[in-house]
């Protein structure tokens, strides 16, 4: 099994944001991607509620596009063009998000998932996600992402 | 205890529109308020995704928005001035979102979320959400919310 190392480009961030308009109206920025993880955030503004701290609705789709992104990143590590989609989350919200807000993602991929899409089959994974703001955790995030070939 | 009847109205509607703007980005629609349940909807081109149907961050917000909504209509009836914030959800995603996309909520409100509100206390509310389109079912969402009295 020969896998590239999983990379985050500039090309790849702006197809993100060129496909998904959502992302753009939330300012969604790509903070950046080492062996500490995915880093990626929003400033407040955008994503203010009517209590003027962080929509729920933004802190929760920040999570779900960072496993998201962090899914294909991984994925085209193993085969060239693959998709991939969220099929579970779940969110448990902490504190309010008072600024601009992050989320990061380090969780393990097993070879299993390089594995199964190099065989043509889906590789699925499992991510923890934490969203933080102004210092402490305002949310903490579970999906279970799948990854394919696209037709 | 006295409750009015629960209701949505116009000037709610624009104020929640006016207070976060991540849903006037969505389109977002107030479909109907009745007996039925409350009924919230979105076009999907605002919120389409790289593979041209709804993008999961949007599905998953419209379900917060519509039971955030939902607390509140009901909070509103207990006390003069409510706020409402999401404390835990969970999104299954059952199917591509094609065309624009429906919440539906229409579960029961226990007495004692009433009750609670009217005694100065937090009512809780969990809430089931259908998000349909183009008649089949594309997500199905669990919430968890509480309302209390605006400081």
């Amino acid at each position: 099994m020969t896998i590239k190392i999983p990379e985050l480009n500039r090309e790849f961030q702006q197809w993100i944001l060129a496909n998904i308009p959502l992302l753009r109206a939330m300012k969604l920025n790509f903070d950046s991607f080492s062996e500490h993880g995915l880093v990626m955030s929003c400033p407040l503004e955008p994503n203010i509620n009517d209590k003027g701290t962080g929509f729920g609705g933004s802190i929760g789709t920040l999570a779900t596009i960072c496993g998201w992104t962090y899914t294909m990143i991984h994925a085209r590590a193993a085969i060239d063009e693959p998709e991939a989609m969220i099929v579970e989350q779940s969110t448990s919200f902490k504190a309010p998000v008072t600024g601009s807000f992050q989320a990061v993602c380090s969780s393990p991929v097993p070879d299993d998932f390089y594995a199964r899409l190099q065989e043509g089959r889906s590789g699925k994974l499992n991510l923890n996600i934490s969203i933080r703001s102004e210092g402490i955790e305002a949310a903490s995030y579970k999906g279970f992402y799948i990854a394919r070939a696209k037709n």
